[in-house]
């Protein structure tokens, strides 16, 4: 069945769902979901609303124009998709596949509505794992001499395909601000730490070294300044004195996986809200 | 400051968001949280409405008439409350004080919105604790012959004192269905397993025989048959083959608190609705 | 580097450490890891005692002659294994693949230390994975008729390869007792739900029918009655009323993957010892 | 029952256990509990060993002397204790008070084995809970110009109860270097966040404004640098975007009262090994 989804982010003021579900009530549709949330501190108001469109009277291409006087009323930030557009995804790995590998299990038995178009390396390893799951590899070895011009291949592969999501799923390169700019609130990296603790390299590492009692994953949305951008997930996991470096990592990539496979999932499925630096997660 | 509180379900239909919330934005009302849920099982609309009161153009007192119609248009079950009135509360207990212990502090450091009124057992252990806090303590040893005349005489006692809510805090006596047929979805029970592992006596003794990996505890609201009400709240926690019955019963404990105290919290809040046998939880 | 194992249960008495350890330091062994449990309810002992065998003074073959005296002392229980030897595993599947996958990933990439030999299954979809991870599949159709008739043939296939673990993973056949004797303590089974809750078919069914706010799942040894043998793993999740059905799915299926890969990962390297119907798991 | 527990920890060679249990069975000890770790990166062994006093052949106040040679040969740092002997306890309290009233609580109910002579602050307002439990209460204002003075008196006081151990339960008072070499490794504090993240003052509203999914609370003996001594416990706990600062203080504040309790239990029972900046917990 065909749905529409709005996600909406304004000052909050009275009236706001009233005319939002009056507008679907009076155009004919069956709400489906609604999740709305009040941030009290800055006074903004969220909401992610889902309907069926099969008896709704306004044509899909018309809806962006006939909700607009809305959104301009309440100076609305706003979002319309269909749950039938299927967003274009590209993967990018390094040499750690157990999240790449995860993801494109987990799309094959249709856990991930999306397609994913391309798999993006700077090392060879991920091709014959791409190669099994039928999907485009392209492999842009990265040094700091390249970076700028490699970046710039990537990104025009990239239009080529009209990618709408980028998942970073361990790729060890940060990426320049140029980059992250074109890319803003769609690329989503996952870090292997229980952030803001253990920022930057080796944080299974940083752990074990640190004697905490439990270890973490993050999945986030990238900005600029390294592994700080918007949380959407974080999971933990209990470790003691018996687990070494080893154990750290054989628990930590499976928290890995999950985090980001829910982040993956609740982006494509537009639950996402951001704000500030934080998100709204409608799950 | 002064809020009223929706709570509602009813068949699922088109226009009902839009018709509750409009009622609000009509009358002035600022929504501060609204969450709703379709069960697409039973195909049922439910949903948690709550404005501030400072502004709206119609009187508390009259806000159940001038609601009435929307509430019969749409065949709803509903509840108004105001965030103002407190809640009347009894606790039950019996021997093991724990529970009876936390829910006093919480309530004495303002987490829970209630007056307790009365402290009732079938014991007199409960007594002391009753008047450290100030609480009026009714003792029924209840025996097989006894029993129905200490129910009346307890009844009596509730209604006097006009209780909106009882909780089980541990209460070693099973409720007749005369008595839970006057407070239904009113009797709020902790049950010290997971359920519907264990159900009936010695929970952790069954748990620790059965071998179980991860023990449980469980708040529901109270029916007829045992330990089988609409559940509100369950937590876990990990055991392993070092943990003696006595450990079991000291981490449990903890578990027992910690739903009992969030399952009472919520149901004060007009946070739970119950739908056949299960509960919907706005938290 | 080569390790010799001990896995020991007997009735605690004065000296077994002693006994046990002096045996290993007077050949000049060195120990690695040393685990032991006194279960106080039965009054028995439990140690797992892993040490080199680089600088031992006793031939790999010639330990379990040289143990004897002692276990025979103190009467042991007792098995004696050595890390580089690794274990012949079957899996057993249906028609769920996911734990199956799951398995045959965390072998590939060293996770699990044994020879994957057979995947048996009762039907033909197991089949392509099986191929694709280069492993003998055999197929046995089972009909209430045929069933005396074909597990003959798998015990008689079994048997061929030497197997040493049989994995039921969602393996959906009820094994016969005279199959599940011959395999005492050596397989082991997923199954869908916090057991003892939810025995039988459709657990999440039956968890979402019950109306839980927490799913989970459950390793064990299999024994003749159903769902009830000796737990080894067990895992938890919260759900909401939110979850449908086919989310309970979505999340319980990561549990079973992760209780079913532990308990195998445990058992392949000798850290589960049973006593009655329990498990003490020296993780 | 009387028994004697030995903590041990040096580096790793062949023949330690042998010796160390050795001893116990040549004197007809028996073991209760034993538990060892070797850390392969520092290649040091760990061991707690327990054994009942009732049959043993050595005097409580001789054993030190007998066990002498075998601490010397193996270069151990050791510690011999008795489970009959009670640890005598200050806690330490500014303004928040629903830690130290837990550990009153445990300690009454027989769940911290120990004798609790004390309540410091730097603050009038633990003096009621103090006194409904009948305990000494000592209230020292500091300022940065009476730090040292009070420092000093308060040391003065510690002294003359023969204090073992201090318990941080929400003192907000840095500790001064001078002051907490006297107690190494008998320090024992809370922080209200999930360590190393949000060092400091206010993590609750650190961890809000950062927009973490999860938050924690951490228990750890205090050296020098501020919230960076080896840490004994963490929990967490998920949260949401609908959580309020109010709402992670409701929730992170049992997060404390859980990791303070363990910490101070497991020190109690002897059953914590520091080695550099981490912990050793059998637990």
């Amino acid at each position: 069945m065909s749905h529409a989804i709005l996600l909406i982010s304004c000052p909050d003021q009275k009236g706001i769902t009233a005319a939002i579900t009056g507008f679907v009530a009076q155009n004919n549709g069956n709400i489906v979901h609604a999740d709305q949330h009040i941030d009290e501190q800055s006074s903004t108001f969220f909401m992610r609303l889902e309907w069926a469109l099969d008896a709704f009277r306004i044509a899909d291409g018309d809806i962006q124009n006939a909700f607009s006087p809305i959104a301009q009323k309440f100076g609305m930030t706003w979002e319309l998709s269909f749950s039938k557009t299927q967003s274009r995804v590209a993967i990018f790995v390094s040499k750690h596949l157990h999240c790449l590998q995860d993801l494109l299990i987990r799309h094959k038995v249709g856990q991930l509505n999306c397609r994913v178009e391309l798999i993006v390396s700077n090392h060879p390893d991920g091709g014959k794992l791409a190669q099994e799951f039928g999907i485009a590899f392209a492999e842009f070895p990265v040094f700091k001499e390249n970076k700028a011009e490699q970046e710039a291949r990537q990104l025009e592969l990239l239009k080529k395909h009209n990618i709408d999501l980028i998942v970073l799923a361990r790729y060890h390169q940060i990426l320049t601000s140029g980059f992250i700019r074109q890319y803003a609130n769609r690329i989503i990296n996952v870090h292997h730490s229980f952030l803001p603790a253990f920022v930057g390299g080796n944080p299974y590492f940083q752990a074990y070294q640190k004697g905490v009692k439990i270890i973490g994953a993050t999945s986030h949305y990238v900005i600029e300044e390294l592994d700080a951008g918007p949380i959407i997930e974080q999971d933990t996991v209990r470790i003691s004195h018996r687990n070494e470096l080893k154990d750290l990592i054989l628990k930590g990539e499976d928290l890995e996986k999950a985090v980001l496979n829910r982040a993956v999932r609740w982006h494509l499925e537009k639950k996402i809200l951001c704000y500030g630096n934080k998100t709204v997660v409608f799950d």
